[in-house]
């Protein structure tokens, strides 16, 4: 199996982008991912697109041929493809371009993530969103994502004694980091009173407990390891790319405190790195729900079953902290376009590698994890990146 | 790269299934193709999944991993994930399974297709098939796909002399042969005068030059070819895999009756399997409307650029002839849920090489090829099999 690199990325700004369509986001991560590695458009052997639900949100399906087109690239007949894994459809894709390179059969891999949520009227994101449940059995029965998040953070409470104005301080870091970011979707800081005094979604969680509802696109172009260093100076290496799956319903599981996923995509991908959780500089998690990205700190083996909250209450989340999180406001304050939210992770994460997230830089960064994750961790993709 | 083999296969019956829903027809084609590899589920490393538009059919996304948990695969947190390319969903998915053995990361992937359309009143399924097309650009201002198909076979008439009659043969071959097999959607024989007398959907193409909307799903498990002798004595290479995309929309091409990504992914299969069209047995191609399969007949080398009906004409795509077509009733008689079909197709050329497909034999068949279209043929995946 070949080593593979990222040699470029590139990604949108995030939020309620109104003038911009699906295929303009798509395309303008695209682009700009190519002209950041150095090669031409048509020099991309094949595209895989992370997209959860343009079906739904757009009425557009066929989404990698579409961006395939409207990048251009319809003239070399390139092939291209999408990848779907609900809100881990990003990472999922970048699992599948990796395999792709890995092979032996392409050489430059164009992997791209997009979603354009906010055309849409009223709470009808919320209904599409929960098409990453399972329909007959949690959502016709009344279940919504906030809602399963809210029993996670109640079962969470009620066996390890968090309180809420603890978890609190999860948003609270990711809109410091946010803040610092120009792409990020919601830049405001907030304090541990903001969380607790905003509109309730589901209880425990109120709105800032939840990541909000974004357009934006992603993405990086693969190439062989060996090749890498022909297009940049400064490949990142993915040391690590890891999925797994759980019982897609909470109900069907024997914890909702542990993400088996979150638990088996690490270790499959600390295995493959050859890396534990001590050699990680900072993290990406899937910060959907401040609770999945608490529960995911302790599942990564970054501590203790009930006492991840401890790395927040210590400040070693934070910039200059032991384990920073979410440098680039994670999903809760860059914002959460679900398709391209787990390729957004990792344009992060190669920012950060390559000494270039000014204002928000970890300083010496040189072994990241991003963590992202469909549904209610049913999917967990695991990537470690690394400086070559 | 790794030569990759199928060990085993299996399908559903095609039709509408009033009592089965989405998971139950892709876990028992699931369970049949590894019940087929002498292989327990948990042997299963991955799962790639094709399907189209089960979130607007079903409300259902996040496939791949229902699929996995119904399978009874959520112990093993199996890495699953959908993949999508419209009504060429189905061969997608196979190559990126492909990929995935090729590249060494795993041994034995499901690679599977699934789609439920009959669930939805009235013309929805026809709505949520336009998905496939440029929804903002072609859909928006009248286009359906039967439209699409009648302005590509309207200007095939005009430019080669085609007559409508001639063009009716293909569907009457298509039910011929979907009359002898026991899980196609449509079993009754049909003649000329039958399709020219059928309900007009887009003139000139009446019904019966149309597949039907259809629920069902397929499956294949993969193997390195070098250990598919340890499970089955009849393996089937995959000796070519070929995705090729062209401009989405037919008003961007320079002709409607040349399938470019037909041709380019046709070029691409022969050269990876060494093979050219006189060396294929018979072939399975995407009949979603009969002139798809007509053009595609040339643009792989069958046939020069309008002959290609003289293959009708002259009897050598029937059963017996020269280049048996659509064996397994094709996507007219044997069905069409789109995000099975490409796999199905594979499902029936495993079948076929292996002897079993009983009462529509191909005789001493030992090379196939099977061609799957997304859109308007904007996706195609070529795939080429033999025995080994």
């Amino acid at each position: 199996m070949r080593e593979v690199a990222i040699i470029g990325a590139g990604e949108t700004k995030y939020g309620e982008h109104w003038e911009k369509s699906l295929r303009d986001l798509a395309v303008e991560a695209g682009l700009k991912a190519i002209e950041d590695s150095n090669i031409y458009a048509e020099d991309i052997q094949a595209i895989f697109g992370g997209n959860m639900s343009a079906g739904s949100f757009v009425g557009q399906d066929h989404v990698g041929a579409l961006i395939a087109d409207f990048a251009g690239l319809a003239e070399t007949k390139i092939p291209a493809m999408r990848v779907e894994a609900a809100c881990a459809s990003g990472a999922a894709a970048l699992h599948a371009g990796y395999l792709a390179v890995a092979s032996g059969m392409y050489d430059l891999v164009l992997v791209g993530g997009v979603e354009k949520m906010t055309d849409l009227p009223g709470n009808m994101a919320t209904d599409i969103l929960a098409g990453a449940a399972d329909r007959e059995w949690e959502v016709f029965l009344g279940a919504t994502f906030p809602a399963l998040g809210a029993m996670m953070a109640r079962r969470y409470m009620h066996e390890y004694g968090l309180k809420i104005e603890q978890l609190a301080l999860l948003p609270v870091i990711a809109h410091e980091h946010g803040s610092r970011n120009p792409d990020a979707h919601l830049r405001n800081k907030i304090t541990v009173d903001t969380v607790l005094n905003a509109p309730m979604v589901a209880d425990p969680l109120t709105i800032m407990h939840c990541s909000p509802v974004s357009d934006g696109a992603a993405a990086v172009v693969l190439a062989p390891a060996e090749l890498a260093k022909k297009y940049t100076d400064a490949p990142i290496k993915i040391s690590a790319s890891a999925v797994a799956n759980d019982y897609i319903s909470l109900h069907s599981r024997p914890s909702l405190t542990t993400q088996v996923a979150t638990v088996e995509a690490g270790k499959r991908a600390y295995k493959m790195a050859n890396k534990e959780p001590k050699d990680i500089d900072f993290v990406e998690l899937h910060d959907a729900f401040s609770i999945i990205a608490l529960e995911a700190l302790e599942d990564l083996g970054f501590a203790k079953k009930g006492e991840g909250i401890k790395l927040a209450e210590e400040g070693e989340l934070n910039l200059g902290g032991k384990l920073p999180y979410n440098p680039s406001g994670g999903l809760k304050a860059k914002g959460h376009p679900v398709g391209a939210t787990g390729v957004g992770q990792v344009v992060e994460i190669v920012k950060q590698l390559r000494n270039e997230a000014e204002g928000r830089q970890v300083d010496g960064a040189e072994v990241a994890l991003a963590h992202n994750v469909g549904g209610t961790a049913t999917t967990t993709v695991v990537h470690i990146l690394e400086v070559m």
